[in-house]
């Protein structure tokens, strides 16, 4: 039956390629008012491929904003299980178009790279599931599964109405698992499983000084520079062997096992240096910069400014200083926790002589992780080695998703990143693009992961 | 003598400050091309006075920019010294407009003081000198003292091109001692000789990471942040208790000595909280505000940046982070090698993984201290107060002024202070002003210092 299903794709390959560049064809732009309609259209483009597959209760729910897709087919029975699928259909604005090599929504195939806005980020794995449904349908007149299509049309702009969606409509969503397919392969070919995503908070916090810039030869000796106040407050809160030191920063951290050791240190690292232009890469002792990055905890200074900024000197005190930080945060890590951990520190440390003033960043996540031994991770993990030809590779991510949190929080569900990106996929840049070869091999792991899933 | 030459100053003072209103309402701002002739009519005024009141060799000297003004009279004799006073009869922008009260170049009298620009800075004070002047010639027919006249008009640029000129005329400027009324006393009414200048030196310095800011969720771990390693190397320039830890930075600082102490104890304190809003003052572990900011060297940050500087969060790693730094330096300090040490200070310090770039501030200045013991001081201390009838305080300053350090390395010769200044006078602000009780004591002042002098 397997094989029916894919030589479906194969024989339709052209259709299907044909079908996607209409969707991406549609410049969905959320962000931008002037693309309401472009984005309505494009939201119908999925109704009415869902529609033609032959799933049920298909419709564009309107939200407060931009509406999202709804469709479902439960024609696999009470053995089989039930996947909630997110995904997006919205995608970045295209400029700088003058960066672009072809247009951003003609889509063009190039050295087997299909390039258009959204199509690795998300329209083109959007796609794939679609073209996957298609092709069990039209040649089983069944899925293996059960599923719930969520496609979304505010992901580029926060989600802004999924939240409050999925909250007030529990029923309708409720599955078994969720899948998302919205993410990457570290390398072009190199089957991954993410697993975990870190959480996030954050919070700026000016120092006062002087009520204004101050002669720097007249006042220097009597008053704290703000400046250097922050210097010093900064400095306390890591140290140079990037150790945070917040007292009850770490609490509660689950310590890095062997096991997981070991999948990291199967992950194909990236060579920073050379992407990066930095000397060397510098990370929290006693771990390297894969474990760092993917698991342990990081405190960061995202802005920082005080004072003149202009050409050459100019002689003053400044008024006042400002720092903006965010940790991204591991399983164990409360965000509202470590946020009122984070003040206690600068309250506890601001040097004499300046006043501090605390502005707390209202958004925040929590860090997500599944078990890697999960059976449905398990399965994800054999599919995709079969597709690729490779083994597959286990990662964490420093980054946050907000819908993974929310989807976590509310349905307790477990969540599978199925992602089939790139690195040189140049998401949110001019000449996005996704591999064609990830394409074809992304859909055979779809059609093996349907049908390994079928019976858990 | 000395009553006749001030009864001749209350006899014309209507005279004279009419004179006085004529010469502030030329707006004659040197960094504005479009008051160039301006600049030159303010020139031409001071040496038609100085024509009008009997001096020798009178000219308006080109320079590169604005003229100086040159004159001399040495009809004093060979017993007489020879003094060099120096002024500046250019004057700041006077915007913004909307600010003043009343109009900044139609000088205006309220409450005791005249109000435009230049009033106090530092036409105001040259315009005394010239009364003062022509007090003497017009009723002794003689001054006790030879003079030498040089008035420029580019202070408010810098005194671009008076280095060059004081140092290729050397034989035209010559004289004994110099005399320079562009400063202040401590508070309105009190003596005050201003015996010391700091010098200063500066530099700014980026530490360079990655390329381009990068997402703080997939680097943070593998990458140091450009924004905290500044932070550790700031502060590592001065601890908390404001001691600069750069090595050798006090190196040939003279101990602070008990008669100091005393004399800089004597001058009646600036409440810093009121005038700057800081919750409490700051200063070098064992010496008190007065004593820092007037006798102890200083490092300050003037400006620190790097980063997102917006509204809200942005999860960035920058890419770097800058700093301007400068320090204010005492006698024994010398500028050029200060640098040097704050330069090896940092690469010394400078954390793994950013990139050093040091930025040298061109421009630098030697501190500037006489012996308040000086014959020279003690006899303008001893006419101050006899003109205000109160004791004469002895400060130092943390400002430079760049042509105070260059008539002392070109001619080797002492300089005097007489300002005449109040700290209400709103230098460089809207509603310069000078005050009246200021104007009049400080020609008394001047009538009895060039008979104190005269057989020096």
């Amino acid at each position: 039956m397997t094989e029916k299903v894919l030589q479906y794709l194969r024989d339709n390959r052209e259709a299907q390629l044909h079908a996607l560049h209409n969707f991406l064809s549609i410049p969905s732009v959320s962000t931008d008012s002037k693309h309401k309609e472009d984005v309505h259209q494009a939201a119908q483009f999925v109704k009415e491929y869902l529609d033609k597959i032959g799933f049920d209760k298909v419709r564009v729910q309107p939200t407060k904003g931009h509406p999202l897709v709804y469709g479902e087919w439960l024609g696999a029975g009470n053995d089989a299980p039930t996947i909630l699928l997110y995904g997006h259909y919205d995608v970045q604005p295209a400029d700088p178009l003058e960066l672009w090599d072809s247009e951003p929504f003609k889509p063009e195939v190039r050295d087997g790279r299909l390039y258009a806005r959204g199509a690795s980020d998300d329209k083109g794995q959007v796609f794939m599931h679609l073209a996957v449904f298609e092709a069990f349908m039209k040649t089983e007149g069944t899925l293996p599964i059960n599923v719930k299509v969520c496609i979304e049309g505010e992901e580029e702009i926060g989600s802004e109405n999924l939240y409050d969606i999925l909250t007030k409509r529990k029923e309708q969503f409720q599955a078994d698992f969720a899948v998302i397919s919205d993410s990457g392969m570290v390398a072009s070919g190199q089957p991954t499983i993410l697993y975990g995503l870190k959480g996030f908070t954050g919070l700026e916090f000016t120092l006062h000084g002087p009520s204004n810039d101050l002669h720097s030869g007249l006042y220097g000796g009597a008053v704290r520079n703000p400046a250097i106040a922050m210097a010093h407050l900064l400095a306390s809160l890591k140290d140079q062997e990037e150790v945070v030191q917040v007292a009850g920063f770490y609490d509660g951290v689950e310590a890095l096992g062997e096991e997981e050791r070991r999948l990291i240190d199967n992950v194909p690292g990236e060579n920073y240096q050379e992407s990066t232009g930095i000397p060397e890469t510098v990370s929290e002792k006693g771990y390297t910069a894969k474990e760092h990055t993917m698991a342990r905890p990081t405190l960061e200074v995202n802005g920082l400014f005080g004072g003149y900024q202009g050409e050459g000197t100019k002689t003053i005190i400044p008024s006042a200083a400002t720092a903006k930080i965010t940790c991204r945060l591991v399983p164990g890590q409360d965000p509202d926790v470590i946020q009122g951990l984070l003040v206690k520190h600068l309250e506890e440390n601001v040097p004499r002589g300046v006043k501090l003033e605390v502005k707390r960043e209202p958004l925040s996540a929590k860090a997500y992780k599944v078990d890697p031994n999960h059976p449905l991770i398990e399965k994800a993990a054999e599919s995709y080695t079969k597709a690729f030809g490779k083994e597959t590779v286990y990662v964490r991510m420093g980054g946050s998703i907000p819908v993974v949190e929310w989807i976590e929080s509310i349905y307790h569900m477990p969540i599978v990143l199925l992602g089939f990106g790139t690195p040189e996929d140049r998401l949110h840049s001019p000449n996005e693009s996704f591999a064609l070869d990830s394409y074809d091999k992304g859909m055979e792991t779809l059609v093996y992961y349907w049908n390994a899933v079928r019976n858990d």
